[in-house]
């Protein structure tokens, strides 16, 4: 086996890639960026140009990489197959199969990239020396990752981590972006953020600076609550009780050892992660009460670290 | 490694056990009241008794069991210990050592009672086939098993499978037996169903055979639904909403391949889970609106059968 492991992590407008060594040193990271055109055809030879060209840059063979992990934006059915990334122009791609042959038949895998993100954490992040844990991605939409044994779960779908599409409220009437109605995503997405409170503020006439703004983002909301802002607290409160009261319902199912906190939302830090740990605990069974709620660590990195270890393995 | 396998159930009033073939026949089952007398010491000694009495019967010698899986009523950690058993006056017991001691050196291996009765399903009931799975037994309360890669899971605090305590509905006033509000337990365990039933004919006038009965338990509302009343119907649909919602919950986190009912409750067969199916579809992800809801087939025995494929492991 090699002494490298290479992880990718393949979004719609880049692709970012990682060489590591097999202690979870990060060596160096690139990106390129990600061509939709033909239906997404160039993207794996791209990759494996890419990969090529850098590990001759450093003066590494291929036979001196133990492989290469690849997380996509979409469903991934037994570290292989990708069941359609629309954001890729893709249908159903067996992605490992497809990347080695390019890599000369390297080792490799390919994992969800939640699912990525996840492992890159318990790897090398907030969820070290952790085997179970769920990490719930707070971005444009809301994903999330499950780690159970130390093994990911993928589900039966490739639908596990839909954390974003759990019902919060079935009395809500307006959409969630999937046709349903009062998922999670619609509260604690970073629009999803701004949405609400834009209709808060327009049903109150409570002061607040975010009145003087003319747009603002999650950030935003953040700051002014931050800066003692009563309205825009309590906009953070709302999140804080939504999103503790679904990590009381996974936790309930599966008791994971930590949740953790990722996406451009989670740059609040603490001051997110300690109202969300308040809530939870007001929710959360009595035995599981304890269970911490943490900021991840690797930021947008995660999933190259995670993409690498998943074709590690146990190693 | 023997030919045949035992399986035991702990309830508080009587121990079940079950003599298996390695291949899940059933040979023979018995059973013996729970002593719970001085803190519960004489239950193990009891069990292992009425094992040895029971093989000396068939003329098996200890040597030809594969092993004996015991099931408790309280959380299991590592297949051994047992953190805690209210109904049988226990606290922390390596209950796999004592009763591996007992048994002269057999190998045993301890699992929580919802987590055999899931295991027991998948090994030879309606979740045949697969491995994942989640089964919800809606009893005097409402416990769950979750399988997830053919391993149940316990959960860091050993709190996996407490679905009975996610939280429906934040606004609710009444508490949960746990101290909590607005818990799964509290509108779908039997004693909930009735609990609802009744407080839903006092604030209507709504005609109903219901009200000429002077008690009625859960049955007998599922009874009425089925005669046609339409009030009993309207019940039924309310549970059916209520465990659909939250088993669309724990499909988004975990997708698994089906779900199953069990417990006094599931005696209403699929009058009750094609209702919790309808209600499931509408609140699940797209992706797994499909996933089926079962009723569990092994009734009582479930527990025995999960026992002994515990300690049968993967063979």
């Amino acid at each position: 086996m090699g002494t490298y492991v290479i992880g990718i992590d393949v979004g719609g407008t880049s692709v970012k890639m990682g060489l590591f060594d097999k202690g979870g040193r990060l060596i160096c990271k690139w990106s390129i960026p990600t061509d939709r055109s033909d239906g997404g055809i160039h993207i794996l030879p791209d990759i494996a140009l890419s990969v090529k060209k850098q590990l001759a840059d450093k003066k590494i063979s291929l036979s001196e990489a133990a492989g290469a992990g690849i997380g996509l934006p979409g469903p991934v059915m037994g570290s292989q197959t990708v069941y359609g990334c629309p954001n890729l122009g893709w249908g159903r791609v067996n992605a490992a199969a497809q990347l080695s042959a390019a890599l000369d038949g390297m080792k490799t895998a390919a994992v969800n990239d939640a699912n990525a993100a996840t492992l890159g954490e318990m790897w090398q992040g907030s969820g070290k020396g952790c085997s179970s844990l769920v990490m719930v991605t707070l971005g444009t939409g809301v994903g999330s990752g499950v780690i159970i044994g130390g093994q990911i779960v993928e589900g039966a779908f490739g639908a596990a981590g839909e954390i974003g599409h759990m019902c919060m409220n079935p009395q809500e009437t307006r959409l969630c972006g999937c046709g349903k109605r009062g998922h999670l995503e619609q509260y604690a997405s970073a629009t999803g953020i701004v949405r609400e409170t834009r209709a808060a503020l327009e049903s109150s006439s409570q002061p607040s600076v975010l009145r003087e703004l003319s747009d603002f983002d999650a950030k935003a909301i953040f700051d002014a609550a931050r800066a003692g802002d009563a309205f825009a607290l309590s906009r953070v409160k709302e999140l804080a009780d939504v999103l503790g009261r679904a990590l009381a319902a996974v936790s309930c199912v599966l008791d994971p050892q930590v949740f953790l906190l990722g996406g451009g939302v989670s740059g609040a830090g603490e001051f997110l992660s300690s109202a969300v740990q308040d809530s939870y605990r007001h929710y959360a069974f009595s035995g599981t009460e304890e269970t911490p709620v943490r900021i991840a660590a690797l930021g947008a990195d995660a999933g190259i670290y995670g993409a690498a270890k998943l074709v590690l393995g146990e190693e």
